[in-house]
């Protein structure tokens, strides 16, 4: 029977009301079910209602579509956003990357280390410097050129492939191009974006430059959803590092590297373990 | 009605065991109240149940007693360790003071600020050098004068004086005297801490000379509940700064006076809204 | 004779050439002054040079005047930026204030510590609400009634008590009056504000709600020099705190309170130390 | 004569005594240099002198043989301790690791950025786990089996080793063994180790699970120099982070590894940099 052991997430939001702890856990208890770790967070200005639950259950007793099939009709009565994740099965991810390999290099290698629970399907550029990385860690590498002309035409056959692989979350690592409205609204909250800034401070191009000539003290680096609106999108993870007056432009890029490393890391361990809710522009973030 | 609208929160630890999130949670459903923020901790290693559950209810439908009766039912059930507290309850603190003004005089501006939800009934000290600044805020002021001899005496009056008082939590805001296994025993998570290092780094006398002498790039403060054992008490916050060779030893204490405010007033806070759990040596924290 | 060694700080910038460091500290051994502190930074990128020379000098042997003299001199020579300022010469500061008490409080108690080196001649406000606390400080607290018609009559006074108190250095402590123009530039690099947020993230007015608003994940306060643009003086120090979602508006404001108090005394101490260097819109600072 | 532009740092410490920065400063204008960093510390207390000076000169007009015997001079005047260092002389470094791969991986790939000054001329370990890893970066890689009884023999032949190679730095990047006195005083400041606790805090062995077990609320990793005595030699930099109660054992570890790899990367770069002086168990650090 242990063998039967399954692991879900569930994660749960609407308009607050009384008792919807107890009537999701009434659930979980009626099929045997074990939580083992529960968060909730009411924002009590909004009166919405967001929960994350983790709980073990007995798949012999119940199997997985009965379990959706049950809260779906919870998620009706309280006309909930939701989804249910299994832990067996592994987001499929897809890298998007351009020429700077830090971010990718960094992802590569903590997945090597299981730290997240994906399968990285795809790594995705239109340049071909990083393919040497990508075919050292055997990933399969796919090289889209993309001119101002060819831009649109290259994305349609992108989505083609993310379509094909089933790719559930894209991660942009220091991608260089901007995503259309029309690819951003195929992926909404699925596409990770990281941004060299403490956003909303230096948004748009050469944020480092920008800091530097602005001559702030900290930098940071934020990691978000993609939306249409440029660096506006929910932000998931954001982190700083101190800098001086003896930092060269140079200087802040390398320091900044490291903070984009961790922050990207971070954000797809979070996105990976469905510890995000998006609430309009802003992330509830249930961390560990 | 709405004027009948009252909070409380439970604090609730037992052996882990299927069913709990939704029995607590099925019990405050039942009498119509409503969850505003659950927290929620399983130790897998210990097998430990851990949770917060702050919440509202109409005190017309239910009293204090009776809500206290039913979970009382409950940990009895599952041989729990619990307490509900009421909003409308202000623990009774007592703060005990030596010669350093620092934490006291941040302690005591921020309640000015209404940032605690406590009551300071008595600023005890063992000198009078702070007597000034506790008038100055207008709170009572006892002066216990201790000696070698006069020590076990002084500590009989105190503990008849905060009896007299009935005071419910005790902070040390830099205390110079070591209270006797009795006196803590009294009073078992209640009285915080504050220690001017990162601990277990540092623990006992002169700890920013030690710092100084070790040669450490960061120095830090320890908040945590006194035990028998100096030092060793249940960590409830810690922080720290970066200090480099050019700060000489009156820095460090310069440093670590603003370390040492803060760290004790987040412990003081933590506590104040029943956010603590002790388990063991450790706490568990549930931090907003 | 040791009655007369006195202290001078030395700031001097120009354009890098080379023996710059070999002529400066040649100076100061032909007097014999001996070196307590030098730092010293180039900007490659700008070939400008920057330093602070921190030294001691026996007053019998040479005299303030006859030191100024001698390194005007050079300064002249090199067409330098220059100041030079004496220990026992304490900066006359004046602090504006509106109706929030935590960072003057935080001031006015840090002074009683003798933490920074200087004397605060002036506190003046355009609200009643703070003279309780300057007067339980015992300074002398100046009120100007602030109407849109009665500001430049209002600044005009202003400017007249600090020009007969020989004010030094100004300090913004959450003054919410804009200062004009002509007022800033009476007093370039001498007027230290406090701004809560990350600049140049939500600059202007309730940076806390913009900061709310985005979703941020960190915020921020910065101290910076006034110039005639709001918000953009050249930044003397920043810092940060982690929020999350579950932090309210109010939460946000109150953990900021905390930054706010300790980055504005950082930017007085480092200005009082005479650690500051202005280039351009940036600053050089020379921590210790 | 642009092309006869060299550079060199000087690392200097001696007593305190007037004029030495205007000696050593006089000395590089005398051949014509360009002082293009210089740091200075006086430790007051003990009454020394701290000074690095990075200056550029023209090789046609003064050879490095030649500056060596000029600040030769000086040092012996001043019984003082010095290094000269010349820029285009990179430090031949040995790495030693055991198992863990996370060091080694983010020193060698930091490596491939050119972050360090340094050559990496091998990777020494007594397990072959990393022997794929330090193929896949094309460095030389040393396998030395190590057991009690083979320890010391082993270490000969490792000095002998190092020897052939000159090399001038060790970093042991999670070196699981202990290093024998002897071997130790062969390399004085010139071992760099990395230990995963906040020291003085958990020494020793399994840090992490002291870390966990104490239920401390921050953890940190050090870097410092090695010396006889086990953790306790100079701390040239040390990082920590922030965990909670939901962190596991395996939690703390994967946390832990980033602060590590970070940590060790710092003070590889500010030992190749020559930014570090060792003062009895002490480092000045004059980080940029």
């Amino acid at each position: 029977m242990i063998n039967n052991y399954e692991e879900a997430i569930l994660l749960f939001s609407c308009n607050d009301r009384k008792g919807l702890v107890f009537k999701l856990t009434d659930q979980i208890f009626k099929f045997g079910g074990n939580i083992t770790d529960l968060n909730e967070h009411v924002d009590t200005a909004e009166e919405k209602f967001f929960i994350r639950i983790a709980f073990g259950y007995n798949s012999n007793l119940i199997s997985q579509n009965e379990l959706i099939a049950s809260f779906k009709k919870l998620a009706d009565n309280f006309n909930a956003t939701w989804q249910l994740n299994f832990h067996d099965e592994k987001q499929k991810v897809a890298i998007f990357v351009s020429k700077y390999e830090h971010c990718l290099q960094e992802i590569l290698w903590r997945n090597t280390l299981n730290e997240f629970n994906i399968e990285i399907v795809a790594i995705i550029s239109n340049h071909k410097d990083l393919e040497y990385l990508v075919k050292q860690y055997n990933y399969p590498f796919y090289y889209f050129e993309i001119t101002k002309e060819s831009k649109l035409a290259a994305e349609k056959k992108q989505l083609e492939l993310l379509s094909s692989l089933e790719v559930d979350t894209i991660v942009l690592a220091r991608y260089m191009q901007i995503l259309s409205a029309e690819f951003v609204n195929r992926y909404p909250n699925k596409i990770i974006n990281i941004h060299h800034s403490f956003l909303p401070a230096f948004a748009g191009g050469n944020p480092y430059k920008q800091a530097y000539q602005r001559g702030v003290k900290i930098i940071g680096a934020t990691s978000h959803y993609v939306t249409e609106k440029l660096d506006e999108g929910p932000i998931i993870e954001q982190d700083i590092i101190r800098i001086s007056h003896s930092d060269s432009l140079k200087n802040l890029i390398t320091k900044g590297r490291d903070l984009e490393r961790l922050v990207v890391s971070r954000a797809i361990l979070l996105h990976s373990q469905y510890r995000i809710l998006v609430d309009g522009k802003k992330t509830i973030v249930f961390s560990n």
